[in-house]
């Protein structure tokens, strides 16, 4: 696919990944290095957490999240550089989940400051196989101006 | 330190994590799994890159930030359960930076539905050696009354 400027997004338009299949052994090592809480790392704890059953923490899901944006979703020129944005998560992801983004462009902003670029801000929601919403992310990410 | 309950919670509380020190290799290894751009896993092609050298991907910092919340900053009875937030990434984190969070208690809001639990809006900012930030999160975490 071509590497997307800021004149290539419009508002409404939709991109949609591959997908990840996410499993315990994941959830446990991804757990033990950035979040290391019961319900992340043991089996036999999560059944009497919160969450009900091992789950994988929000900071893993939204990590797969940016691996299938890069890999195989929005191709823009110069790299995927978000400047922040906002997150939910609305149900646990669980082992053997696979997951799934899709992205839709909510607005198209070019920088009044810098005319060689600017933002786009993108809603990707991160499903599963069920089609269940496991993570809402709403991006800023910057977008150059095709060169002239 | 005594695990902390929804009523131990006030606006203002302020709380500091330990240090983490991210290097080279840990910043390409979680980028070649979750966040491969050359600017996140090539030194020389990063040179040449928005970021102009090496830099972390803000997925990252976001997960050293949620391992030093859960290792060594606030002990909430019965884990760190986010239901979401706002993340922005003001600056790169570089390797060698030293990370450290410090969070405020922006809101302790008891739930009007479910008696045993409310909410905390903490505002936590990560900074590098050098006291610049480098990632503020504001997320709402749950958190369970004392058991009566």
């Amino acid at each position: 696919m071509a590497e997307l400027y800021l004149e290539d997004f419009a508002v409404g338009q939709r991109f949609i990944s591959a997908t990840h299949r996410i499993d315990a052994d994941q959830i446990k090592a991804f757990a033990s290095r950035f979040d290391p809480q019961p319900f992340h790392t043991d089996d036999i704890a999560a059944q009497t957490s919160f969450f009900k059953g091992l789950a994988a923490s929000g900071w893993h899901t939204a990590a797969i999240t940016m691996s299938l944006l890069v890999k195989s979703d929005m191709p823009i020129a110069g790299g995927l550089i978000g400047a922040g944005g906002e997150i939910t998560w609305p149900r646990p992801t669980r082992p053997d989940d696979v997951l799934q983004v899709e992205s839709e462009i909510l607005a198209v902003t070019p920088s009044r400051s810098r005319p060689e670029r600017g933002t786009i801000t993108v809603r990707s929601e991160t499903k599963n196989q069920n089609g269940e919403v496991l993570q809402v992310l709403t991006s800023k990410m910057l977008v150059w101006r095709k060169p002239t």
